[in-house]
């Protein structure tokens, strides 16, 4: 089963207590498709500037993404600039030049329309939908941020009438439901629309929440987290790529599919862009999944203590 | 197998979002001995004044604590005043009166320097040790916070040597090692003395590293928290009640104990101080553990994706 994925493609200006990089290839679709690339076929449609190279191409091309519907249009590529301090919890954006991303209009080819699986990445709420609206999909998810909870909450709740699943950070959970409690947050978002909602929570892991389930895990326990960018779309990645190459949707599934997120989250953020995933491994992805197994796995006792 | 546990038995006067409550019985070994005392037979040592009476001492009896060493003298208790805003994770400490707490030092019974596990409470790091070198104990623990981290930090290093476990919060392991990193942090505290470092996260649940091995659960998912007072005491008496239960020493009992400490901290900050544990049940307490191994588990595919 194949994947469509809509978002932007962008060059990252990043700085971290450990280094910087300049322009390196980004975006949340580039994180999401190169870390559903190892789980299933990924389609991605977004929109480059003439700045975007055969070097750019060949990130996509040695996962086997199709870039059919990836638009190529005079100008520059979308541009973000950012750095971490130590704590490396929040990034502060130094520059934005959206360029080419401001006129955005996702242009679906017959083929993409007829993919299984859709992930809606962090773009204005109202393409969400309308991209939702031509595709066929068996399940569709989505990721929003602040910015547009903040300036479009009318647009966002159409959204996420939309869509099976939401996938969204602790911060922002909060911020769409105006709840402290993330319990209640939950409740409150799936009564929005989405009939299941992941929490990715940084370094603390992921929480999923439907009507009447609960699931929650630890992250993978990283000694050195080099840039933290792109760990939420790669999570993404990772858990619709699990999805789609399973093709089930029953809880247990939808539970190792957030091992597998945890898993792609925790490869990324050990080197600056897609540098540690252009290297990564079957087996490695695989180890780290029965790691995080043996991380929070506990017995019940033969016998209760009383 | 019994427990001995040294810290403060206070009045709280507390105000969250949810009520307030003037001078309710409270303290580190407060907490710690009711939680413990759900798992197996516990001896507090710690200071009253003329304030303490009937209804105060009643909590630990009806508990069946043992109160044969604790201390009261002319004076007052150590009365604390604080709130909490809607995020309900940082205490803002109005007033701290330490009263007869200012000259606490520990008086052990005979029979209290043969209890087999000992817990120091955060109390100063040169009383811990103290308390330590006077009993014959086969399992040592104990808690700090930032205060004596950053005022007596030579005390606390030698404290560190004299135990074998310490459990204590994130912020609290990341002032200790000045490591941002927790993993890192965990590393260069066990370097430090303790064999095992268990870290309180919370809302997010808790770590607990050795030098080989790793676990990490996440928190009981509450709708409700009320008064986040005495959580981490509550963890750590349900934690070391377990352990010394079982009174075995290997990994999947730690593991389980981790549990038992989650559990007793999610039923703490359902209410106002000790009130929703004076009326816990053990079905509830073996209900809860049952819901957190629902809520955490996870297979292995049948078949990796690839």
């Amino acid at each position: 089963m194949s994947i469509l994925v809509v978002g932007s493609v962008a060059f990252d200006s990043v700085r971290t207590p450990f280094g910087e990089r300049d322009r390196i290839l980004g975006g949340s679709a580039t994180y999401f498709s190169v870390a559903a690339s190892f789980f299933t076929h990924v389609r991605i449609v977004a929109v480059v500037g003439e700045d975007f190279g055969p070097a750019d191409q060949a990130v996509f091309l040695e996962r086997e993404i199709d870039t059919s519907d990836l638009e190529r249009v005079p100008g520059r590529s979308f541009h973000w600039s950012g750095e971490y301090g130590y704590d490396l919890n929040v990034a502060r954006t130094r520059d934005t030049q959206l360029n080419v991303f401001a006129d955005f209009k996702p242009k679906l080819s017959d083929r993409a329309r007829e993919t299984p699986y859709l992930f809606l990445g962090n773009i204005q709420p109202q393409l969400q939908v309308e991209v939702r609206d031509q595709v066929a999909a068996k399940l569709v998810a989505a990721d929003t941020m602040n910015y547009w909870i903040n300036n479009t909450p009318h647009d966002l709740r159409e959204m996420l009438g939309h869509i099976d699943l939401l996938v969204i950070n602790d911060a922002e959970a909060r911020e769409i439901s105006k709840e402290a409690n993330l319990v209640r947050a939950a409740r409150e978002i799936l009564s929005m629309g989405p009939k299941r909602l992941v929490v990715k929570r940084g370094e603390y892991g992921a929480a999923m929440f439907t009507r009447d389930s609960y699931f929650a895990t630890p992250a993978y326990p990283l000694e050195e987290v080099f840039d933290p960018t792109g760990a939420g779309d790669s999570f993404a990645g990772g858990f619709m790529g699990y999805l789609a190459a399973t093709n089930a949707i029953d809880e247990a599934t939808f539970r190792r599919a957030i091992i597998y997120g945890s898993v792609m989250a925790s490869f990324t953020v050990e080197e600056f862009g897609c540098e540690r995933m252009r290297r990564l491994t079957h087996n490695e992805i695989n180890g780290r999944f029965r790691e995080l197994r043996a991380f929070s796995n506990f017995d019940e006792a033969q016998m209760p203590p009383f």
